[in-house]
């Protein structure tokens, strides 16, 4: 191997690399170090292919690294069936690839989008690739650059002989958990695409209800950054356990050293998005699934970034006290609506999961997901292990709050979470996701919802007809002439 | 003309008529009789010719309605430059009828499509005619039958000499408020039906509030349907003065025959939708705009049709009253809470057409929305003047809520929305649009929002980078290392 004062490694050896990585921005280069590291042999392409050549370069000494320098060069480097892994921007930029792979290649030979595709856009290529007799596999990975690197969540949607030649590399390479990978065939073409965007948008929802937490402890009981970084360290260490719940203690702990004051204090408040988290609720709103904190998770990030419509508002509205004196609410209620909150956003991604497996016909696993997710990806936590669990045990509960654990769970914050979305109300902070969560474990609970009178107006103004609580059959009234009911075709 | 009881109309004559309409359902009979009672030379088509004969033998009388068998005939009936009103199923079952249409028609004919069409439809059909010299409107149409009868709300988008002519025939057909038409041209393509399903957008923004506001009647004021309609009915004489707070009382006050009971306590509580509210919040999820309440009412609805999962979740969490007692408010509150959350969400919806028209270029002017929406739609109401003017006033605003009409209507009544929504959360009733309105407007008053600390998780797990307050740029804190901040490229 090259130590990283020698020149490029010469171009590659035929048939010698087990993998080849095309893409070597950070995921892609992580990646291709990761396989390296772990003793596999690994041919790198970059489009411009100094890029390639520096990661030989800095990282040749890591493992079996050679450098491609044309897509051709990456096939030929290949052993077959050829393993060819694209990690480069979504959307176009994949698909040039793709195309430029195609004629390259041969029956048999697999290419896996390893990038943050569309899950629509990987059902398409999978029937498109197949055509050719080209095997394709869509792999969410989630981790970020420091996963890729160290062993990332990963989330394979293939066919099964497809799987059966790359899955076992993706096993080697990803985060373990008690020497079980992190990483396991969801399901066919889009399964897995479809399974990272859903974690995506849980990602989503769990970071908001993380900001919401911290606002309340800011506005409601008036901790300072430095005071609220305390607690979440200490919640580090409960049922709350998470890298997310531990990093958010980093970031409120850091301070800025041109203002010595606390860095988040000095971070713009415009929230950005790269568009999993709107995908996620397109797709739960096409299936008709709930998704509702992921919802107003992603609407609260719009909302924040649209910083003219913000000041004008505030400016027309004021932004006087509320009338009644703010409710203070103890942390410990905080702790306990935060992860109730949390158990209902996994319920809700793994609702949208369920249906999308079941009108793709993927069959995907639930219990399978927050296995895989228990390590590597940025929604690891410890809740993760219960809800594997959980699910094993009642693979056919149509929601997770419908298994004996979380109902429990649930009920038991279900006054404290109460009590903080009353004390938010009441202070004038806002917390969409909370409310969100709330509403809908109180929607869930009703034994009737003011549904029947929808369905009633949309009778009136449409004949859309309705149904009966106490017979079968579609029914109408008559409402601009006697007001009789009469049965609909 | 022929009277009820004669044979039907022979087939046209050629070149005699002045619009033709493909399409006997509901919609396209009754606004083919609107033309025909306003005086035009009307020919009618439908795939199926009993149906179209059907409209000639019964309401022949009412004006010139002539028989087409066939589309070819329908052409020929026609005067040029044509007139061709598409009233069909949408998706495929428009398109067969345009692809079966163009080789009939010759350039500078115009055909237009005023059923439901998905605005991007709209676009790419009016692309495609183009091509071919034909002319294509995308024309909204909101009324439901007996508006498209006796005058709906018509919102076209067209280019403006395709407008020119067959705007003058919707403007006289729409409903009428002060001698105005309420039809106006939106905009070009796709404009007519991005209005469109915006305006459906807010209507179910508006009836998931309505249903609220009726929930907590119920739940929290132990009022009977009957005492919630007489409520209503009074509200109708308010600024709450609408049409579907009219049709409320009328639901509400309804006696369901077989049981004797109120029907809305036999009406099955699992609200149904076509798709509109949907296509509402997916487009505002790609523009960025934060629709919140049409999002929560849309999800309200697949919630409720929801009954297995809400049956197993019920029976898990149990339906135990929540700790505190049922606050009781004012019903005087709740008139207050639902006039705000309905200006939020109109604020909204408006929000996202500025943004629609914005991205497509379309020159929408906003003032003219609530203008033509004034009657013949579903969501006319006392409150759209009101609109009108304060955005004929403020065309700038970047929000309605930051008009000073609409500033101080909601500053008002913001105590009450709040004294609602924290009755609702401590009394466990569920009202998932009065709570995410109420989220809404206190985070775009917040000074501060806690997307700041969402900016640093990204930064530190993903290095997305961050911006700063105090100067431009963008920043990337170096966590894993030594957490000096860089300026990032």
């Amino acid at each position: 191997m090259t130590d990283s004062d020698a020149a490029p490694t010469p171009s590659t050896s035929p048939g010698h690399a087990q993998v080849g990585v095309t893409g070597m921005a950070v995921m892609g280069r992580n990646l291709a170090r990761n396989f390296a590291r772990h003793g596999f042999r690994v041919a790198v392409h970059n489009r411009t292919t100094s890029k390639a050549e520096a990661v030989v370069r800095e990282f040749g000494h890591e493992g079996d690294l050679t450098l491609a320098r044309s897509l051709e060069e990456l096939v030929a480097a290949l052993e077959r069936p050829r393993r060819v892994i694209v990690m480069v921007a979504a959307g176009p930029g994949t698909d040039a690839v793709i195309d430029e792979l195609v004629p390259l290649l041969d029956p048999g030979d697999v290419v896996a989008d390893a990038g943050n595709a569309h899950w629509r856009d990987t059902v398409r290529r999978h029937d498109a690739l197949a055509e050719h007799g080209i095997r394709f596999a869509g792999v969410g990975v989630s981790g970020g650059e420091v996963g890729a690197l160290e062993g990332p969540s990963v989330m394979p949607g293939a066919d099964a002989d497809t799987y059966a030649e790359i899955g076992p590399f993706l096993e080697v390479v990803s985060a373990h958990v008690d020497d079980e990978p992190c990483c396991t065939l969801v399901g066919p073409d889009g399964a897995g695409h479809f399974v990272k965007m859903v974690h995506n948008g849980i990602e989503y929802a769990d970071m908001q209800l993380i900001a919401e937490g911290y606002d309340l402890m800011r506005r409601l009981l008036g901790m300072e950054p430095a005071a609220a970084a305390e607690v979440f360290r200490e919640w580090d260490g409960t049922e709350l356990e998470s890298y997310l719940v531990g990093i958010t203690a980093e970031v409120l702990a850091q301070s800025d050293a041109g203002t010595a004051g606390p860095l988040v204090d000095v971070i713009r408040d415009a929230a950005e998005q790269k568009g999993t988290g709107r995908w996620t609720v397109q797709s739960a709103l096409d299936l008709g699934v709930p998704v509702t904190g992921i919802a107003e998770a992603t609407m609260a990030r719009a909302l924040s970034g649209d910083t003219a419509r913000r000041a004008a508002v505030r400016d027309a509205l004021g932004d006087q006290d509320p009338a009644g004196p703010p409710a203070r609410v103890p942390t410990d209620d905080l702790r306990q609506a935060l992860y109730a909150a949390k158990v209902v956003s996994y319920a809700q991604g793994l609702d949208l999961v369920r249906a999308g497996s079941a009108e793709q016909c993927w069959d995907v696993e639930l219990a399978e997901l927050p296995r895989i997710w228990r390590d590597g990806c940025i929604i690891r936590a410890r809740l993760l292990a219960d809800i594997t669990e959980a699910l094993e045990r009642h693979p056919d509960a149509p929601s997770l709050l419908a298994t004996p654990t979380f109902a429990r769970a649930v009920t038991e914050r279900l006054p404290a979470l109460r009590r903080v979305v009353g004390a938010a109300v009441q202070g004038g902070v806002p917390v969409p996701v909370l409310s969100a969560v709330l509403a809908y474990l109180d929607a869930l609970r009703a034994e009737r919802l003011p549904a029947a009178l929808v369905q009633g107006l949309r009778d009136y103004f449409g004949a859309h007809t309705y149904e009966r609580v106490d017979r079968p059959g579609s029914f109408h009234t008559a409402w601009a002439a006697d007001r009789t009911e009469v049965e609909a075709g």
